[in-house]
Protein backbone atom coordinates (compact mmCIF):
# COMPACT_ATOMS: atom_id res chain seq x y z
CA UNK A 1 0.00 0.00 0.00
CA UNK A 2 1.32 3.66 -0.75
CA UNK A 3 1.79 6.02 1.89
CA UNK A 4 -0.08 8.62 2.45
CA UNK A 5 1.73 12.28 4.08
CA UNK A 6 -0.94 12.89 7.17
CA UNK A 7 -0.77 16.04 9.37
CA UNK A 8 -3.56 15.39 12.15
CA UNK A 9 -7.05 13.07 12.03
CA UNK A 10 -10.04 13.98 13.78
CA UNK A 11 -13.73 14.03 14.62
CA UNK A 12 -16.23 13.47 14.66
CA UNK A 13 -17.26 17.13 13.89
CA UNK A 14 -19.57 19.06 11.85
CA UNK A 15 -17.86 20.47 7.94
CA UNK A 16 -18.30 24.13 9.02
CA UNK A 17 -18.07 25.80 5.35
CA UNK A 18 -18.93 24.98 1.87
CA UNK A 19 -21.66 21.90 0.07
CA UNK A 20 -22.25 19.90 2.94
CA UNK A 21 -22.15 23.04 5.54
CA UNK A 22 -23.46 21.24 8.62
CA UNK A 23 -22.48 17.30 7.83
CA UNK A 24 -21.33 15.18 10.41
CA UNK A 25 -18.16 13.97 9.12
CA UNK A 26 -14.45 13.20 10.09
CA UNK A 27 -11.28 15.03 9.31
CA UNK A 28 -8.25 13.96 7.61
CA UNK A 29 -5.79 16.49 6.42
CA UNK A 30 -3.25 15.56 4.21
CA UNK A 31 0.25 17.64 4.22
CA UNK A 32 1.42 19.28 1.22
CA UNK A 33 0.04 22.38 -0.81
CA UNK A 34 1.64 23.42 -4.64
CA UNK A 35 0.51 27.06 -3.60
CA UNK A 36 1.26 29.85 -0.89
CA UNK A 37 -1.99 31.74 -0.71
CA UNK A 38 -1.30 34.94 1.83
CA UNK A 39 -3.88 33.94 4.17
CA UNK A 40 -3.85 30.54 4.13
CA UNK A 41 -5.31 29.16 7.49
CA UNK A 42 -3.96 25.58 7.19
CA UNK A 43 -0.06 26.97 6.65
CA UNK A 44 1.15 24.34 9.15
CA UNK A 45 0.48 21.63 6.38
CA UNK A 46 2.92 22.82 4.31
CA UNK A 47 5.58 25.49 5.98
CA UNK A 48 7.63 23.10 7.67
CA UNK A 49 5.74 24.47 11.17
CA UNK A 50 4.00 20.93 11.89
CA UNK A 51 6.71 18.98 10.27
CA UNK A 52 7.50 16.78 13.01
CA UNK A 53 3.68 15.64 13.35
CA UNK A 54 3.19 14.20 9.81
CA UNK A 55 2.95 10.51 9.65
CA UNK A 56 3.34 8.92 6.71
CA UNK A 57 0.55 6.25 6.67
CA UNK A 58 -1.14 3.81 4.39
CA UNK A 59 -4.96 3.91 3.96
CA UNK A 60 -5.43 1.00 6.50
CA UNK A 61 -3.91 2.89 8.81
CA UNK A 62 -5.82 5.96 8.57
CA UNK A 63 -9.49 3.75 8.29
CA UNK A 64 -7.84 2.14 11.55
CA UNK A 65 -7.49 5.74 13.02
CA UNK A 66 -10.44 6.96 12.06
CA UNK A 67 -12.07 3.62 13.57
CA UNK A 68 -10.28 4.46 16.79
CA UNK A 69 -11.25 7.88 17.03
CA UNK A 70 -14.69 8.09 15.85
CA UNK A 71 -16.39 4.46 16.87
CA UNK A 72 -19.44 3.57 14.91
CA UNK A 73 -20.46 7.50 15.22
CA UNK A 74 -19.63 8.64 11.56
CA UNK A 75 -20.71 7.92 8.17
CA UNK A 76 -19.03 11.05 6.26
CA UNK A 77 -15.18 11.20 5.73
CA UNK A 78 -13.86 15.03 4.86
CA UNK A 79 -10.21 14.67 2.93
CA UNK A 80 -8.77 18.42 2.96
CA UNK A 81 -5.28 19.80 3.31
CA UNK A 82 -2.98 21.18 1.99
CA UNK A 83 -3.51 19.85 -1.50
CA UNK A 84 -4.86 16.37 -1.36
CA UNK A 85 -4.51 16.28 -5.12
CA UNK A 86 -1.13 16.29 -5.26
CA UNK A 87 -1.36 12.88 -3.62
CA UNK A 88 -1.88 10.25 -6.21
CA UNK A 89 -1.77 7.44 -3.54
CA UNK A 90 -5.46 8.74 -2.43
CA UNK A 91 -7.25 6.32 -4.47
CA UNK A 92 -6.42 3.50 -1.82
CA UNK A 93 -7.85 5.51 0.78
CA UNK A 94 -11.38 6.81 -0.85
CA UNK A 95 -12.01 2.90 -2.35
CA UNK A 96 -10.99 1.66 1.03
CA UNK A 97 -13.45 4.41 2.35
CA UNK A 98 -15.90 3.52 0.12
CA UNK A 99 -15.85 -0.09 0.54
CA UNK A 100 -16.65 0.34 4.07
CA UNK A 101 -19.36 2.44 3.51
CA UNK A 102 -18.59 6.15 3.94
CA UNK A 103 -19.22 8.88 1.71
CA UNK A 104 -16.32 11.12 1.10
CA UNK A 105 -15.18 14.75 0.82
CA UNK A 106 -12.68 16.58 -0.24
CA UNK A 107 -11.34 19.31 -1.21
CA UNK A 108 -8.66 21.10 -3.28
CA UNK A 109 -7.93 24.56 -5.47
CA UNK A 110 -7.97 22.60 -8.67
CA UNK A 111 -4.38 23.22 -9.61
CA UNK A 112 -4.30 19.12 -10.43
CA UNK A 113 -6.24 16.39 -11.36
CA UNK A 114 -6.98 12.57 -10.35
CA UNK A 115 -7.99 10.12 -11.26
CA UNK A 116 -9.97 9.29 -8.23
CA UNK A 117 -11.71 12.61 -8.35
CA UNK A 118 -14.90 10.90 -10.13
CA UNK A 119 -15.20 8.69 -6.90
CA UNK A 120 -15.89 11.46 -4.09
CA UNK A 121 -19.19 12.57 -2.95
CA UNK A 122 -18.60 16.09 -2.16
CA UNK A 123 -15.85 17.07 -4.23
CA UNK A 124 -15.18 21.41 -3.50
CA UNK A 125 -12.89 23.11 -6.05
CA UNK A 126 -12.02 26.13 -4.29
CA UNK A 127 -9.54 28.38 -7.04
CA UNK A 128 -7.85 31.01 -4.97
CA UNK A 129 -9.07 35.00 -5.77
CA UNK A 130 -6.50 37.81 -6.54
CA UNK A 131 -5.89 38.78 -2.35
CA UNK A 132 -3.93 34.98 -1.75
CA UNK A 133 -1.18 35.90 -4.30
CA UNK A 134 -2.15 32.91 -6.67
CA UNK A 135 -2.78 33.00 -9.80
CA UNK A 136 -5.43 30.58 -11.18
CA UNK A 137 -4.49 28.12 -14.31
CA UNK A 138 -7.80 28.33 -15.85
CA UNK A 139 -6.47 25.84 -18.71
CA UNK A 140 -6.23 23.45 -16.07
CA UNK A 141 -9.39 24.17 -14.33
CA UNK A 142 -11.13 23.72 -17.58
CA UNK A 143 -9.87 20.58 -17.68
CA UNK A 144 -11.06 18.77 -14.83
CA UNK A 145 -14.69 20.57 -15.17
CA UNK A 146 -14.93 19.12 -18.30
CA UNK A 147 -13.66 15.47 -16.69
CA UNK A 148 -15.95 15.73 -14.26
CA UNK A 149 -18.57 16.78 -16.20
CA UNK A 150 -18.39 14.35 -18.81
CA UNK A 151 -17.86 11.58 -16.06
CA UNK A 152 -21.29 12.50 -14.50
CA UNK A 153 -20.18 14.21 -11.86
CA UNK A 154 -22.07 17.59 -12.17
CA UNK A 155 -23.94 17.19 -8.78
CA UNK A 156 -20.88 15.84 -6.86
CA UNK A 157 -18.83 18.83 -7.51
CA UNK A 158 -19.33 22.22 -5.86
CA UNK A 159 -17.36 25.64 -6.63
CA UNK A 160 -16.01 27.98 -3.79
CA UNK A 161 -14.32 31.02 -3.88
CA UNK A 162 -13.21 33.06 -0.71
CA UNK A 163 -13.71 36.60 -0.79
CA UNK A 164 -11.62 39.35 1.11
CA UNK A 165 -12.55 42.35 -1.23
CA UNK A 166 -13.86 43.15 -4.30
CA UNK A 167 -11.51 42.26 -6.62
CA UNK A 168 -11.67 39.24 -5.20
CA UNK A 169 -15.90 39.44 -5.93
CA UNK A 170 -15.10 40.43 -9.23
CA UNK A 171 -12.68 37.22 -9.99
CA UNK A 172 -15.62 34.95 -7.92
CA UNK A 173 -17.87 36.36 -11.01
CA UNK A 174 -16.13 35.49 -13.10
CA UNK A 175 -15.44 31.74 -12.28
CA UNK A 176 -19.46 31.53 -11.57
CA UNK A 177 -19.99 32.68 -15.39
CA UNK A 178 -17.38 30.39 -16.22
CA UNK A 179 -18.81 27.22 -15.33
CA UNK A 180 -22.49 28.11 -14.48
CA UNK A 181 -23.69 25.25 -13.86
CA UNK A 182 -21.75 24.07 -11.49
CA UNK A 183 -23.06 24.73 -7.42
CA UNK A 184 -21.56 28.11 -6.55
CA UNK A 185 -20.44 28.98 -3.08
CA UNK A 186 -18.98 32.02 -1.28
CA UNK A 187 -17.49 32.51 1.88
CA UNK A 188 -15.46 35.74 3.69
CA UNK A 189 -12.05 35.61 4.21
CA UNK A 190 -10.89 35.23 7.57
CA UNK A 191 -8.25 37.59 7.70
CA UNK A 192 -8.03 37.08 11.67
CA UNK A 193 -6.17 33.74 11.37
CA UNK A 194 -4.10 34.53 14.65
CA UNK A 195 -7.18 36.22 16.66
CA UNK A 196 -7.35 34.40 19.71
CA UNK A 197 -10.39 36.41 21.18
CA UNK A 198 -13.10 33.99 20.13
CA UNK A 199 -15.55 36.87 21.31
CA UNK A 200 -14.16 39.51 18.66
CA UNK A 201 -13.22 37.00 16.10
CA UNK A 202 -16.80 36.08 15.85
CA UNK A 203 -17.76 40.01 15.10
CA UNK A 204 -15.19 40.14 13.02
CA UNK A 205 -16.57 37.34 10.75
CA UNK A 206 -19.84 37.57 11.01
CA UNK A 207 -19.51 41.42 9.77
CA UNK A 208 -17.57 40.09 7.03
CA UNK A 209 -20.53 37.67 5.95
CA UNK A 210 -22.64 40.39 6.21
CA UNK A 211 -20.23 42.45 3.73
CA UNK A 212 -20.01 39.58 1.54
CA UNK A 213 -24.46 39.11 1.57
CA UNK A 214 -24.80 42.82 0.56
CA UNK A 215 -22.39 42.63 -2.30
CA UNK A 216 -24.28 39.02 -3.29
CA UNK A 217 -27.67 40.73 -2.93
CA UNK A 218 -26.29 43.75 -5.31
CA UNK A 219 -25.06 41.49 -8.09
CA UNK A 220 -26.99 39.83 -10.65
CA UNK A 221 -24.67 37.65 -11.80
CA UNK A 222 -24.93 36.26 -8.56
CA UNK A 223 -28.94 35.20 -8.33
CA UNK A 224 -27.85 31.52 -7.96
CA UNK A 225 -25.23 31.99 -5.47
CA UNK A 226 -24.90 30.56 -1.77
CA UNK A 227 -23.05 32.38 0.51
CA UNK A 228 -21.73 30.91 3.74
CA UNK A 229 -19.16 31.23 6.92
CA UNK A 230 -16.98 29.26 8.10
CA UNK A 231 -19.30 27.35 11.52
CA UNK A 232 -16.04 26.17 12.94
CA UNK A 233 -14.36 29.47 12.78
CA UNK A 234 -17.80 30.73 14.38
CA UNK A 235 -17.91 28.15 17.04
CA UNK A 236 -14.20 27.43 18.14
CA UNK A 237 -12.60 30.33 16.43
CA UNK A 238 -8.70 29.83 15.68
CA UNK A 239 -8.70 26.65 17.13
CA UNK A 240 -7.35 23.44 15.29
CA UNK A 241 -8.48 20.06 15.43
CA UNK A 242 -12.29 20.47 16.02
CA UNK B 1 -57.43 35.12 -9.51
CA UNK B 2 -57.48 33.60 -5.69
CA UNK B 3 -56.31 35.89 -2.85
CA UNK B 4 -53.33 35.02 -0.45
CA UNK B 5 -52.98 36.52 2.89
CA UNK B 6 -49.32 37.89 2.87
CA UNK B 7 -48.09 39.94 6.08
CA UNK B 8 -44.65 40.60 3.82
CA UNK B 9 -42.06 40.60 1.14
CA UNK B 10 -38.82 41.18 1.13
CA UNK B 11 -35.18 40.91 -0.21
CA UNK B 12 -33.65 39.98 -1.40
CA UNK B 13 -31.43 38.44 0.63
CA UNK B 14 -30.34 35.06 1.72
CA UNK B 15 -31.73 32.25 3.16
CA UNK B 16 -30.56 31.84 6.86
CA UNK B 17 -31.37 28.13 7.69
CA UNK B 18 -32.04 24.81 6.06
CA UNK B 19 -31.52 22.85 2.90
CA UNK B 20 -30.40 25.90 0.97
CA UNK B 21 -28.73 27.48 3.59
CA UNK B 22 -27.03 30.88 2.08
CA UNK B 23 -28.77 30.90 -1.51
CA UNK B 24 -29.80 34.14 -2.39
CA UNK B 25 -33.48 34.16 -2.59
CA UNK B 26 -36.74 37.06 -1.93
CA UNK B 27 -39.04 36.04 0.81
CA UNK B 28 -43.24 36.07 0.70
CA UNK B 29 -44.32 35.56 4.25
CA UNK B 30 -48.00 34.68 4.49
CA UNK B 31 -50.15 34.81 7.65
CA UNK B 32 -51.90 32.37 9.66
CA UNK B 33 -50.79 29.34 11.37
CA UNK B 34 -52.74 25.99 13.11
CA UNK B 35 -50.19 25.91 15.24
CA UNK B 36 -49.19 27.91 18.51
CA UNK B 37 -45.86 26.73 19.07
CA UNK B 38 -44.66 28.01 22.23
CA UNK B 39 -41.00 29.68 20.97
CA UNK B 40 -42.12 30.63 17.51
CA UNK B 41 -40.29 33.21 16.24
CA UNK B 42 -42.88 34.42 14.00
CA UNK B 43 -45.95 34.62 16.08
CA UNK B 44 -46.88 38.01 14.66
CA UNK B 45 -47.63 36.12 11.31
CA UNK B 46 -50.70 34.43 13.44
CA UNK B 47 -51.23 36.21 17.06
CA UNK B 48 -52.99 39.41 15.82
CA UNK B 49 -50.31 41.49 16.40
CA UNK B 50 -49.54 42.39 13.21
CA UNK B 51 -53.12 41.77 11.84
CA UNK B 52 -53.53 45.33 10.22
CA UNK B 53 -50.11 44.24 7.95
CA UNK B 54 -52.40 41.53 6.22
CA UNK B 55 -52.64 42.09 3.11
CA UNK B 56 -54.97 40.14 0.78
CA UNK B 57 -53.01 39.43 -2.51
CA UNK B 58 -53.43 37.90 -5.93
CA UNK B 59 -50.37 36.16 -7.29
CA UNK B 60 -50.04 38.75 -9.99
CA UNK B 61 -49.94 41.24 -7.34
CA UNK B 62 -47.12 39.14 -5.86
CA UNK B 63 -44.93 38.99 -8.37
CA UNK B 64 -45.23 43.21 -9.05
CA UNK B 65 -43.69 43.46 -5.66
CA UNK B 66 -41.15 41.15 -5.89
CA UNK B 67 -39.93 42.34 -8.66
CA UNK B 68 -40.37 45.89 -8.10
CA UNK B 69 -38.07 45.17 -4.65
CA UNK B 70 -35.73 42.66 -6.53
CA UNK B 71 -35.77 43.59 -10.07
CA UNK B 72 -33.29 40.98 -11.95
CA UNK B 73 -31.43 40.37 -9.15
CA UNK B 74 -33.28 37.18 -8.04
CA UNK B 75 -33.65 33.91 -8.98
CA UNK B 76 -35.25 31.94 -6.15
CA UNK B 77 -38.43 32.94 -4.24
CA UNK B 78 -38.85 31.37 -0.66
CA UNK B 79 -42.12 31.22 0.64
CA UNK B 80 -42.82 31.16 4.39
CA UNK B 81 -45.26 31.71 7.32
CA UNK B 82 -46.29 30.81 9.66
CA UNK B 83 -48.02 27.64 7.37
CA UNK B 84 -48.61 28.54 4.26
CA UNK B 85 -49.75 25.00 3.46
CA UNK B 86 -53.07 26.50 4.90
CA UNK B 87 -53.25 28.37 1.59
CA UNK B 88 -54.94 26.61 -1.06
CA UNK B 89 -54.75 29.56 -3.69
CA UNK B 90 -50.63 29.63 -3.46
CA UNK B 91 -50.65 26.80 -6.27
CA UNK B 92 -51.29 29.97 -8.44
CA UNK B 93 -48.44 32.20 -7.15
CA UNK B 94 -45.90 28.74 -7.75
CA UNK B 95 -47.25 28.20 -10.98
CA UNK B 96 -46.65 31.89 -11.78
CA UNK B 97 -43.16 31.81 -10.08
CA UNK B 98 -42.61 28.62 -12.29
CA UNK B 99 -43.42 30.31 -15.19
CA UNK B 100 -40.94 33.35 -14.64
CA UNK B 101 -38.04 31.17 -14.46
CA UNK B 102 -38.03 31.56 -10.62
CA UNK B 103 -36.70 28.55 -8.29
CA UNK B 104 -39.61 27.96 -4.82
CA UNK B 105 -38.85 26.76 -1.15
CA UNK B 106 -41.34 26.95 1.26
CA UNK B 107 -41.45 25.71 4.67
CA UNK B 108 -43.88 24.01 6.92
CA UNK B 109 -44.61 21.95 9.97
CA UNK B 110 -46.11 19.25 7.96
CA UNK B 111 -49.79 19.20 9.29
CA UNK B 112 -51.25 19.57 6.08
CA UNK B 113 -50.68 18.45 2.64
CA UNK B 114 -51.48 20.31 -0.98
CA UNK B 115 -50.74 19.30 -4.07
CA UNK B 116 -48.65 22.14 -5.14
CA UNK B 117 -45.84 20.53 -3.09
CA UNK B 118 -44.97 18.82 -6.12
CA UNK B 119 -44.36 21.96 -7.68
CA UNK B 120 -41.44 23.22 -4.83
CA UNK B 121 -38.25 22.97 -5.84
CA UNK B 122 -37.02 23.46 -1.81
CA UNK B 123 -39.72 21.67 0.62
CA UNK B 124 -38.61 21.75 3.77
CA UNK B 125 -40.87 20.00 6.35
CA UNK B 126 -40.29 21.14 9.52
CA UNK B 127 -42.56 18.95 12.69
CA UNK B 128 -42.13 20.48 15.85
CA UNK B 129 -40.44 18.66 19.08
CA UNK B 130 -42.37 18.56 22.20
CA UNK B 131 -41.22 21.86 23.76
CA UNK B 132 -43.15 23.67 21.19
CA UNK B 133 -45.94 22.13 23.03
CA UNK B 134 -47.55 20.72 19.83
CA UNK B 135 -48.08 17.60 19.09
CA UNK B 136 -47.26 16.03 15.49
CA UNK B 137 -49.59 14.14 14.16
CA UNK B 138 -47.70 11.30 12.31
CA UNK B 139 -50.64 9.57 10.37
CA UNK B 140 -50.83 13.05 8.26
CA UNK B 141 -46.75 13.48 8.17
CA UNK B 142 -46.63 9.60 6.96
CA UNK B 143 -49.19 10.16 4.36
CA UNK B 144 -47.80 13.58 2.62
CA UNK B 145 -44.05 12.32 2.77
CA UNK B 146 -45.16 8.94 0.47
CA UNK B 147 -47.14 11.36 -1.72
CA UNK B 148 -43.77 13.33 -1.89
CA UNK B 149 -41.67 9.85 -2.68
CA UNK B 150 -44.90 8.64 -4.88
CA UNK B 151 -44.30 12.02 -6.80
CA UNK B 152 -40.46 11.64 -7.24
CA UNK B 153 -39.86 14.48 -5.12
CA UNK B 154 -37.45 13.07 -3.02
CA UNK B 155 -34.16 15.15 -3.54
CA UNK B 156 -36.35 18.00 -3.20
CA UNK B 157 -37.47 17.42 -0.01
CA UNK B 158 -35.77 17.86 3.55
CA UNK B 159 -36.63 17.10 7.37
CA UNK B 160 -35.55 19.87 9.42
CA UNK B 161 -36.13 19.29 13.61
CA UNK B 162 -35.63 22.60 15.84
CA UNK B 163 -33.81 21.51 19.02
CA UNK B 164 -34.16 23.42 22.51
CA UNK B 165 -33.73 20.35 24.87
CA UNK B 166 -32.87 16.65 24.88
CA UNK B 167 -36.35 15.32 24.68
CA UNK B 168 -36.34 17.05 22.05
CA UNK B 169 -33.38 15.82 20.03
CA UNK B 170 -34.72 12.09 21.15
CA UNK B 171 -38.10 13.45 19.07
CA UNK B 172 -35.39 14.34 16.37
CA UNK B 173 -33.96 10.95 16.19
CA UNK B 174 -36.92 9.35 15.98
CA UNK B 175 -38.56 11.73 13.18
CA UNK B 176 -34.94 11.00 11.15
CA UNK B 177 -34.92 7.37 11.67
CA UNK B 178 -39.10 7.26 10.73
CA UNK B 179 -38.03 8.80 7.01
CA UNK B 180 -33.80 7.75 7.00
CA UNK B 181 -33.77 8.35 3.24
CA UNK B 182 -34.92 12.02 3.20
CA UNK B 183 -32.21 14.16 3.71
CA UNK B 184 -31.93 15.67 7.45
CA UNK B 185 -31.41 18.74 9.60
CA UNK B 186 -31.14 19.70 12.79
CA UNK B 187 -30.69 23.30 13.99
CA UNK B 188 -30.85 24.60 17.56
CA UNK B 189 -33.51 26.47 19.00
CA UNK B 190 -33.75 30.17 19.29
CA UNK B 191 -34.91 30.40 23.11
CA UNK B 192 -33.89 34.39 22.84
CA UNK B 193 -35.93 35.88 20.50
CA UNK B 194 -36.44 38.92 22.56
CA UNK B 195 -33.54 39.90 23.11
CA UNK B 196 -32.37 43.12 21.25
CA UNK B 197 -28.54 43.41 22.10
CA UNK B 198 -27.04 41.41 18.89
CA UNK B 199 -23.34 41.03 20.52
CA UNK B 200 -25.46 38.37 23.29
CA UNK B 201 -27.95 37.24 21.23
CA UNK B 202 -24.75 35.93 19.05
CA UNK B 203 -22.64 34.11 21.13
CA UNK B 204 -25.92 32.57 23.10
CA UNK B 205 -26.75 31.49 19.77
CA UNK B 206 -23.50 29.69 19.20
CA UNK B 207 -23.30 28.24 22.51
CA UNK B 208 -26.50 26.39 21.48
CA UNK B 209 -24.87 25.36 18.22
CA UNK B 210 -22.28 24.05 19.99
CA UNK B 211 -24.18 21.96 22.53
CA UNK B 212 -26.41 20.68 19.41
CA UNK B 213 -23.33 19.79 17.55
CA UNK B 214 -22.17 17.73 20.60
CA UNK B 215 -24.83 15.57 21.04
CA UNK B 216 -25.00 15.19 17.24
CA UNK B 217 -21.28 13.55 17.80
CA UNK B 218 -22.08 11.66 19.66
CA UNK B 219 -25.22 10.15 18.56
CA UNK B 220 -24.86 7.33 16.18
CA UNK B 221 -28.40 7.59 15.01
CA UNK B 222 -26.94 11.34 13.86
CA UNK B 223 -24.44 10.13 11.14
CA UNK B 224 -26.58 11.55 8.69
CA UNK B 225 -27.54 14.38 10.24
CA UNK B 226 -26.39 18.36 9.27
CA UNK B 227 -25.98 20.62 12.10
CA UNK B 228 -26.92 24.24 11.26
CA UNK B 229 -27.05 27.61 12.57
CA UNK B 230 -30.09 29.87 11.39
CA UNK B 231 -27.52 32.55 9.72
CA UNK B 232 -30.14 35.84 9.70
CA UNK B 233 -30.44 35.73 13.42
CA UNK B 234 -26.27 35.62 13.89
CA UNK B 235 -26.49 38.49 11.52
CA UNK B 236 -29.43 40.59 11.59
CA UNK B 237 -30.13 39.19 15.30
CA UNK B 238 -34.39 39.48 15.69
CA UNK B 239 -34.56 42.00 13.09
CA UNK B 240 -37.64 41.19 10.64
CA UNK B 241 -37.44 41.80 7.05
CA UNK B 242 -33.74 41.13 6.31
S1 LIG C 1 -4.34 26.27 -1.62
FE1 LIG C 1 -5.29 26.05 0.41
S2 LIG C 1 -3.79 24.94 1.69
FE2 LIG C 1 -2.70 25.67 -0.16
S3 LIG C 1 -1.81 27.63 0.49
FE3 LIG C 1 -3.80 28.11 -0.47
S4 LIG C 1 -5.28 28.14 1.24
FE4 LIG C 1 -3.40 27.12 1.99
S1 LIG D 1 -45.63 26.09 13.12
FE1 LIG D 1 -44.09 27.69 12.71
S2 LIG D 1 -45.29 29.60 12.39
FE2 LIG D 1 -46.67 28.09 13.31
S3 LIG D 1 -46.56 28.55 15.52
FE3 LIG D 1 -45.07 26.92 15.11
S4 LIG D 1 -43.10 27.98 14.74
FE4 LIG D 1 -44.78 29.51 14.57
Amino acid sequence: MKKIPVIEIFGPTIQGEGMVIGQKTMFVRTAGCDYSCSWCDSAFTWNGSAKDEIKQMTAAEILDDLIELGGDRFNHVTISGGNPALIRGLDELIILLREQGFRTALETQGSRYQDWFLLIDDLTLSPKPPSSGMKTNFTVLDDIMKRLIDGGRKDNVSLKVVVFNEEDFDYAKNVHLRYPNISFYLQPGNDQVNEQNDHLLRNQLLEKLEWLIELTVLSKEMNDARVLPQLHALVWGNKRGV
